[in-house]
């Protein structure tokens, strides 16, 4: 189940340079290229003439050229020279998607061109914005998408999957969150006060004794997920709003539908402390690497459980709430998506 | 095509120990574990909270916990534990199984487990007396467990697919098997007399010249296969019952099905002979492990070319009378399980 | 989509010796072995007792033998004899097919045996003159049967898909061909007249400056094409039929449909020069099979984007006129085989 008229993030930018990188994204196998002037093209990762995928062709001066018999075609995918031909058909042409770089982030609009608004794109700040220092990873999932985003709203799990690696101090998992709707998606978040601090944490912010800690996770429409952790002394009044004392970090985690039972996964975290340092750089994309390999082999492994992600009758407890709310919204998304007429709904619900 | 009120042999039982055990048996995945007192436990290897499989988590103190969410579920399949919970919620359960240890085997009861009787289990005693010398080992057969059993109850095909391993005295071949039907089986019989008898034999049984030799193919509903072997000097009295100048050897093929197409296979030979000889042991196992495999590749070829195990429309010739038998009583007990008030038959059947 | 009433190349003759061959051609499994005298048999790949893979088995003086249970077959595919049995069941038997070897190539008849004509076979008496000296490659393609077809049918790919490897003088590919209908296929051939000669053939034809270069392409139903290539120095007269000072190359290539989506190719070069020229012979091999590669990968991906090969509905260009004059007989013959009253056509079509 996969909203149309979404934004994806599909790539890291770096990740897309002079060679065309294939996706399949929703079911559909999509080519993309840099053109003109380092834009991001997307195409059908199809030739029109014999079916071949585009992918297998190379990108000379910003335009595709098929690797099988070398037609060639621009951004729009309006095919723009057939070899040994002085004529191209006007129907030569492959389907093109809206496709824009955002963010550090390469992201699609699965619907139509011209519905395509790049202002929905969620303003992840973090991950252009000089002043911090960030890490980029990617994954491939054999598991639906909103597997992965119920994983990311149910922390949780944390004390019991991960409890080798990121582990946790357990007894601050009891502080309840609160909920906040937005016009596109969900904030779940709590401050643990005085607390035990996460070592990292207390040894890049030179934090000694207790802390305080946020944790807010946000659910952007479709399949955005951002949590915002912040960890400063006790008592240096970061709940209130000054975090002057603490150290604050954007865990991103940027998901695309491959098909029905796997997703791309875009991971980075974004950090305002330590630099240029290099050891605190690799500990925060190890540690999150060896973690999401866990998810990985528990997400996998749940998939084969359920039918493309459906976990529709399984039992909800109160720590599901996020997730609860999130899977509510996501489906008056869907309606709504389906019969515009009958919801009149903008894109983004305003939560109930 | 299989029964579901009835006895599967699943794992040697020295092979469920602390960490818990995922097998799926007739389509179904099922996790064993160790239960209060060392009893075994067997649940749907399905959390109801998020569908995650129970056997990537592990085993506190007789219950089993989800490796996801730590969610804790004892033998029944009830919930006694939700982490940051105060309360369980009464419908938070799995389905559970009833699953025994008898012979050194953990045996799987498929059907509902009020109706499940453990007297049904085969009494394969020399599993589990200390008199008898065993092997154990275990397969995995991408082939439905029906054709293991046709397999193991026409031992011609062992002059042929054997050739190199077992091989054997062909012209014994051709001594006839009696067919005694059982209320829960059958057992094709046949004792070769003044024959040359296998090279292992006459050196384990110190026999020197001919031999008299049983071989007892029995089958036991719905999936357990036993071949008991006897060899003696020819002429004393062994076919009358006087087997003091003999060797006896117990072949157990304990079969599941895994799917329509896979099945699992436990294997061993129980001995009364050479106690302490380590390499009549290693023999045994290392001889029958070959020869499986040679089964194996063939059972897996075969499968390709059938549906589901179904041979059902295949030539019959003599030999297969035990197999044809089998599949006859076999069927009669399907129909008995699917229609109980037309047939009203008990779990075994007459022979006809 | 196959024609069922036509010859199929399925081996190189050599590579059937003493061991049967399993091929699965049609999506039937089928089983190659010699017969008696060194003819070829081919057999359904499924023993009539318990359907084990006969190509598992072995020859034994002309007859093969099933590797399960010993069951034997001559090449009617009558079993002619059942170990400890003195009867052999008259319905003992496994569907036969028509199979011959002629020009180095083992052909099967896909239709009813009786409907077989050997005259149908092309005439490729290159592959078993000994004055023309040969090579021979195999590889299976996942991807249709047709696909490669059309790709050997157009060959502007060369200048694309084979950039690296055979490449080739962009600027002949403007010569336009001539399309010749045949009763069962079509040539398409062109000179190219007065341009620079491959490498290749300037060093092995020793010929000096400009050539004239003769490609014509064949393709005989139901999956045969060879390639005639001849190159002989601008102005010998080699366009109007004088040889004597030019060398000429056949390339064949064997095709036969495995499944929907995946196909056998057999592939040779056949020349009258260089004869007892090593490095020349490994050159063509080679340059093949790395050009054949490089096809294999655009054939596969192409397969993933269409259906069981087929390609309607896709846009066609000048140069596919070949492809597509292919593909309009292929389906006047499959038409006639279908409905063989109503268009009351031979095997082969006029064309019109």
């Amino acid at each position: 189940m996969v909203l149309k008229n979404a934004w994806y993030p599909i790539l890291w930018a770096k990740d897309l340079a002079d060679e065309p990188v294939a996706r399949t994204i929703d079911n559909q196998p999509i080519v993309f290229f840099r053109g003109p002037g380092g834009t991001v093209g997307a195409l059908e990762d199809r030739c029109c003439h014999r079916a071949a995928p585009l992918s297998l062709g190379k990108v000379v001066d910003g335009v595709l050229q098929c690797g099988y018999h070398g037609l060639r075609f621009d951004p729009s995918g309006t095919c723009v020279g057939v070899p040994f031909h002085d004529r191209v058909p006007p129907q030569a042409r492959v389907r093109s998607y809206r496709a824009v770089e955002k963010h550090a982030v390469v992201w699609l609009w699965l619907g139509d061109r011209d519905t395509a608004d790049e202002s929905r794109i969620p303003d992840l700040w973090w991950l252009s914005d000089p002043a911090w220092t960030k890490t980029q990873g990617y994954m491939k999932l054999q598991a639906n998408y909103q597997l992965l985003i119920d994983n990311l709203l149910d922390l949780t799990h944390v004390y019991y999957l991960h409890a080798s690696t990121l582990g946790g101090d357990a007894q601050s998992a009891t502080v309840p969150s609160k909920i906040e709707l937005l016009p596109d998606g969900l904030c779940a978040h709590r401050w643990m006060i005085d607390i035990v601090p996460p070592p990292l944490f207390a040894r890049a912010g030179g934090i000694d004794g207790k802390a305080d800690r946020l944790q807010a996770s946000t659910w952007r429409a479709p399949s955005v997920v951002y949590i915002e952790i912040c960890c400063a002394k006790t008592g240096t009044g970061a709940p209130q709003g000054d975090r002057s004392q603490g150290v604050t970090l954007w865990a991103s985690h940027l998901i695309a539908p491959e098909t029905d039972s796997s997703a791309h996964y875009l991971f980075s975290h974004a950090r305002n402390f330590r630099h240029g340092d290099e050891e605190v750089t690799r500990l925060l994309y190890e540690g999150a690497k060896a973690a999401f390999l866990e998810d990985a082999v528990m997400l996998e492994a749940q998939q084969r459980n359920v039918l493309d992600g459906n976990i529709s009758g399984m039992l909800n407890m109160a720590g599901d709430a996020p997730g609860v709310q999130y899977r509510r919204m996501f489906q008056k998304m869907l309606d709504a998506e389906r019969s515009p007429g009958r919801l009149n709904a903008p894109a983004g619900v305003k939560g109930t």
